[in-house]
């Protein structure tokens, strides 16, 4: 073990493949990338990317895994095993159309799937046996970082902003990153910041609502608003915005705060919809009332937080949002904050989760805590993760 | 990471503190040992050894998360962190009573608690979170061992031989380490064996029948023949004896072979009481027919090795049948080799399983391979086992 170490240690430039799965099962992220470096002298180039999906029956029988009532031990268990092989495919498969072999790779690093979590217990359960990732890809794997977070009493979440202070801190400009998924959430860092500086928590809706709407409005034909087209068809009804933005109580709460789609759920979707039309609106002034009551949602969080005289000078976003044109003006609009796309600064936004995880193994890997208490609660920073030999 | 290995490495003598729980559920055993040298160089010296017993409550929580039926995600996820607890309460336990602090043990190593075992899939379930135990000790924690071993398709058990192999081999004495636990196995280490000499496997019957009819005559008072003084008030029925070889298939199977509680059944110990008593035979006299028996399935087993010319001039003895008086007697008036127990060669039987585990994780730090082919039937030689950093 120590002669692997002592070789990465000695090694300029590493090449490690990162994975991740979320809780929305669209299948497998894998990023092979070469980091140089460590902490805040990490440099990322992003080498190759690539997500390999779950099949409908794969995610219905994860799916079957996450609830209490049709889960099981031996589901579970089976899973485990299954699932460590379909992530070794998707590291083999992100490393041989990158023009390498295994043998080339320091480490792979893998978040695993979260099938529950329980921060009110301290609990979580990811599974993605790393012993047959270590096993089947013959490389040395690390994983399972969110349980050590959890025991010095953390929510295990959000893990992402602590790599987000890594590569995007700066000794004369502040930023804010800004994730558009499902639900949007920032990441703030001053200028020059130290790690508890950073401020990182859930704004509010991202694309989960705007999703619901055009699908209820398409009759299921659509499930989002490509590149925000709808919304630049429609017209903004302010009043009804106003109204919104004063009933939504997540909005106006202080962070840290995290929210979820148990919150903006497609009932909530249904309810706006319904509102919508008794005012006579078209399907196309809908999603852009709604869309703008997204952007709205994390300009004011945004604001609230510049109130404590942060000094930030741009706004950088990825998920899923940044490819929607209405969101991107208008939030350049609502800002003062110079709005930029991860790409813009050469970051692929699709892999930013997949790296972040190669990142955080990196740490792990080199002895350093990577848990950042200001993000997750933790009463003390700690050193994240599971190592485990092929 | 690299200075804790490094200080590990160019240390003469580590304190480990070894864990284990098995599906018996008595308790958590925790053993502190001085090791020295790792490999066929192993040096071990128990220094304290305590089982810190699960209350009614534990037991009932934890069985049900044994049975597909009455297991659910939540449940396992919650006893995760629960058991880590646990684990790392007895784990500190065992070094206060010893007169150490913490911060002199190098590391822990656990086993876990089973709560899945799929060898037909190569899926394995052990929980009590290792992230748990690092953090609430304050030190290095490895354990997680199984799935490594099936990851290259073995059974993932049995494990120990390996470590009776590193301890008991022996240039120029054969040896057979026999535990008679509810089942009982033996280990064969022919004289100056290399790894894949050795033979491992399941005898048969070991206090399981014993226990069930000392239940079943006492009415519940008993539940095992202590010191086997029933067996020896007795008198052994021969021909039924006889019989009872003849018609027990599993005896005469060829190794390597494993059996369980699901074959040797109450339903078969309560068949063997009425049988008995049908032959008029007293409560002391069945007792002494199915502990023959029971040496019986032991000696023929051994007897069968030995057909392949092994010389073996040893059998050493642990488990709980060890304090069986009858056993040890009949043990060796049946074999021709010398029959001792463990605690005549100063090992501790009962401390014996958590011992191994620390060893399994000696060898894991020293990244040597830890598994046997031989006994779990993996397709080769694999480093087993998890890393988490306090």
């Amino acid at each position: 073990m120590i002669e692997f170490l002592s070789s990465i240690h000695s090694k300029e430039k590493k090449l490690i493949v990162g994975l991740m799965s979320g809780t929305s099962l669209d299948g497998i992220d894998a990023a092979l990338v070469e980091i140089e470096g460590h902490g805040k002298q990490t440099k990322v180039n992003l080498l190759e990317f690539k997500t390999v999906a779950f099949t409908e029956n794969e995610k219905h029988e994860i799916l079957q895994l996450c609830h209490p009532k049709t889960s099981s031990v031996d589901k579970i268990c089976q899973m485990n095993v299954e699932l460590g092989k379909k992530f070794s495919a998707a590291a083999l498969h992100v490393i041989s159309i990158a023009g390498k072999s295994p043998d080339e790779i320091d480490f792979i690093s893998s978040h695993g799937q979260t099938i529950y979590h329980m921060p009110q217990v301290g609990a979580t359960l990811q599974i993605g046996e790393l012993a047959v990732i270590a096993t089947q890809t013959g490389c040395v794997t690390v994983g399972d970082f969110r349980p050590n977070d959890m025991a010095v009493g953390g929510q295990g979440a959000p893990l992402v902003p602590f790599v987000d202070y890594l590569l995007f801190h700066h000794p004369n400009k502040g930023r804010i990153l800004l994730n558009i998924g499902g639900i949007s959430n920032i990441t703030v860092i001053p200028t020059n910041a130290r790690e508890d500086n950073i401020l990182a928590f859930d704004t509010g809706p991202g694309n989960v609502l705007i999703d619901s709407i055009v699908a209820i409005g398409t009759n299921g034909k659509e499930n989002f608003d490509s590149s925000g087209n709808y919304a630049q068809k429609g017209t903004v009804d302010h009043q009804w915005l106003q109204k919104l933005l004063q009933s939504d109580s997540f909005v106006h709460e202080i962070p840290p705060k995290s929210t979820g789609r148990e919150y903006y759920t497609s009932d909530v979707a249904r309810k706006l919809w319904l509102e919508g039309r008794e005012k006579g609106l078209t399907f196309e002034s809908i999603i852009a009332t709604v869309t703008q009551f997204t952007v709205e949602t994390i300009a004011l969080n945004i604001e609230q937080c510049l109130k404590d005289e942060l000094d930030i000078s741009e706004v950088l976003v990825g998920g899923g949002g940044v490819h929607n044109t209405f969101i991107m003006n208008a939030l350049q609009k609502r800002l003062k904050q110079n709005v930029l796309s991860m790409e813009a600064i050469n970051v692929s936004s699709d892999a930013k989760e997949a790296v972040a995880f190669a990142i955080l193994g990196n740490e792990f890997i080199h002895g350093n805590t990577n848990n950042l208490p200001s993000a997750t609660g933790a009463n003390r920073k700690t050193i994240m993760g599971k190592l485990v030999l092929p």
